[in-house]
């Protein structure tokens, strides 16, 4: 909470944050239609009156809410990656990047990015608003997992297996959201990073 | 239509088939909180009454809906796995199978299977019936996916493969919700497709 001594524009930065963080649980937790305004704020703790003066409508918190979410994720995986790559090479590496990117879609974030993409199938304004964010997100997580495991994009082959990697951990998310498929994920994603190393690295 | 000469009980089928078509269409289209008995039964034609008669609630014609017509689209692949068995064999046979297991995950059915799937994530009562037609659906898409591939899934290494690619199969099909991307997914499972077939074939 806001103290007396925080500056201003600190403690709007604060409530911010607590609003998306907050639209976020909503929306995995209680899905689409449980995720207004007012839900939202009262979960953050914020009159509704101040949420919607950051928030003018319920689209602008929900698709801000999946972008601020999805940069601080990319970033803890990029920096996560980085620490990796000065201690592992070869096939741990490979695993660790892939283990680090599975895991990423099982996140709550991706529960509560479920139910936006979802809902946004059926209403053409949300629609509109997410289809350049998948086109980010899609991009920047491409980027994220070509530098992880230290591949060259320009090779056809790597290309598309990083993508594959991608849409597999994409699936694996969706595999997760009714139960607990932690187990099972853990079992593919040691077999698929050693697949792919084998792939990666055999001379083409 | 029925027609006066049809015997009763096949009307009977008739009408029921035509619902549960109408609502994957209903769900696919126009998202779960469009596909009402009421709406459904207007789409195929059916009295309100005589829908309700088949399918005395909501959840009831949605959880038939998705797993009758999942039934089907098995029963396709499979049919379409033995015909390809008898001609391709090889590379030619894992690329045919990789891309018909890949586009049943790109069907209208998947988009209405998964506005059902999001929606019982926050419905407990929901859940609790899509849950066992989750399993279920993994368990034969796998044993379908196995005969068609023609591999011995006692072999841990092919196991967690034909899991990977049904996985890979469910991203790729969950990327295709907001935009066409059918042209990437052809790329995609290409790849996938050679090098699952180098991984299933390396003496081990």
């Amino acid at each position: 909470m806001a103290t007396p001594h925080e500056p201003k524009q600190d403690r709007s930065r604060a409530t911010r944050q607590r609003l998306l963080e907050a639209t976020i649980d909503c929306l995995a937790e209680h899905g689409w239609a449980a995720a207004t305004v007012s839900v939202v704020a009262e979960r953050a703790g914020v009159s509704r009156g101040a949420a919607q003066h950051h928030f003018p409508t319920r689209e602008d918190l929900i698709t801000q809410a999946v972008e601020y979410m999805f940069d601080t994720r990319m970033d803890q995986v990029k920096a996560e990656a980085m620490a990796l790559g000065q201690v592992d090479q070869g096939a741990a590496r490979t695993l660790a990047v892939v283990t680090a990117l599975v895991e990423s879609y099982s996140s709550q974030l991706f529960k509560a990015a479920l139910q936006v993409w979802t809902h946004a199938a059926a209403d053409e304004a949300l629609r509109s608003r997410i289809v350049p964010l998948e086109a980010k997100v899609g991009r920047v997580a491409h980027r994220v997992a070509v530098e992880a495991l230290g591949v060259d994009d320009s090779d056809p082959v790597a290309h598309h297996l990083v993508q594959a990697t991608l849409d597999l951990a994409r699936g694996l998310g969706l595999a997760d959201v009714l139960t607990d498929d932690s187990a099972r994920r853990k079992e593919i994603a040691e077999q698929w990073a050693a697949t792919l190393h084998v792939a990666l690295t055999t001379p083409r």
